[in-house]
């Protein structure tokens, strides 16, 4: 019961943030939604900052986690570890729609706490990302590039989608949720790795 | 003199709706921000809300004027169209970072002003696109592709480093407001429609 309803504020809060935003967003709002009372919501998470903050670290732990689980793989060659890394930052995002809509939206904002996030998680997750691409360029798999301009690029594709699900279903009419949209995707990405990060498979043969 | 607090009120809307998010502003927070009366943006701006559809409208107004102004241009080519857009909207971004970060923050929330946004201005910016890129395949310029997955694609490489300017600067260390950031990720654009979009012109030649 304890369980359930720490799961039931965690859920009323990321669907309110991502209707009213954070700061339209109570705390006695949140305890509505979700049935408990506000004294529940200070036992578990100390307040709403505490929410918030507990919203970041179970995305970012999580997605950090894909990408080293990636990056340690010796078995794979840069270019498989940037595929393997579009694939499951894709498939996490579509098994957590709501959370990572909320994370991708707040992290644009200048505050505290995205400022320790840029200077933890998303610190590492450039290592990762360089360290890969630097790889890729001296095994001459991966065309020269300015390595900062490349990661703005394969981020941007990772989250767009999810961040406008709204504007996807709305306008395009495609579908976050479906499972077609997952393997699609990330076939558009392979095809931005092959083509923009890769040397072309063609002019690799011609020499 | 009212001019100049117009603008001023406009001004301390977006920096602190950026800083604390539409719902974390208060009307007095932007009166007193711009050193103006509570009543002044009654008068301008009939609230807050009205001063959010302000935003809104100045936006995305212009913002299909860069793309409409390119697509009526019978001079180009839809591969010179799809490079002058993104030159275009780039450009537009640059010059106004905030209410760009602001906007694109807000869109991703369903809300009905959302809505309304999405029902007029981005099915018009749907039309000219698909318009363009149904062209180019037309014309064997470019590849044949799924439309919404190449929109997905452009949009999102033309929003991300506006939007999360902030994890530019702190984590990648490049900056939007240089002038060199527009040139250099203007060319990053262009590679992308000449390598994933277009068929590449080694491969054109060889027939």
């Amino acid at each position: 019961m304890k369980r359930n309803s720490k799961d039931s504020i965690i859920e009323a809060a990321i669907t309110l943030f991502n209707r009213n935003g954070y700061d339209g967003t109570s705390i006695r709002d949140i305890a509505a939604h979700a049935h408990v009372n506000v004294a529940n919501i200070s036992y578990y998470f100390n307040g709403k900052h505490g929410l918030l903050e507990y919203c970041f670290t179970s995305y970012f732990e999580k997605y950090l986690e894909e990408i080293e689980d990636v990056y340690r793989d010796i078995l794979l060659d840069p270019t498989e570890k940037l595929k393997k890394i579009a694939e499951s930052i894709i498939h996490f995002h579509c098994l957590h729609p709501h959370l990572t809509r909320f994370v991708l939206r707040e992290v644009s904002i200048d505050s505290q706490v995205v400022r320790e996030i840029m200077s933890t998680y998303y610190v590492k997750e450039r290592f990762y990302l360089t360290k890969i691409l630097e790889e890729g360029i001296e095994k001459k798999q991966f065309k020269k590039q300015m390595i900062s301009y490349s990661i703005i690029q394969l981020k941007s594709l990772l989250s767009m989608p999810f961040l406008n699900a709204f504007y996807l279903t709305e306008v395009l009419h495609v579908y976050v949720r479906e499972s077609y949209f997952a393997k699609k995707y990330s076939e558009e990405i392979y095809r931005w790795i092959d083509e923009v990060i890769c040397f072309h498979k063609e002019s690799l043969s011609i020499p």
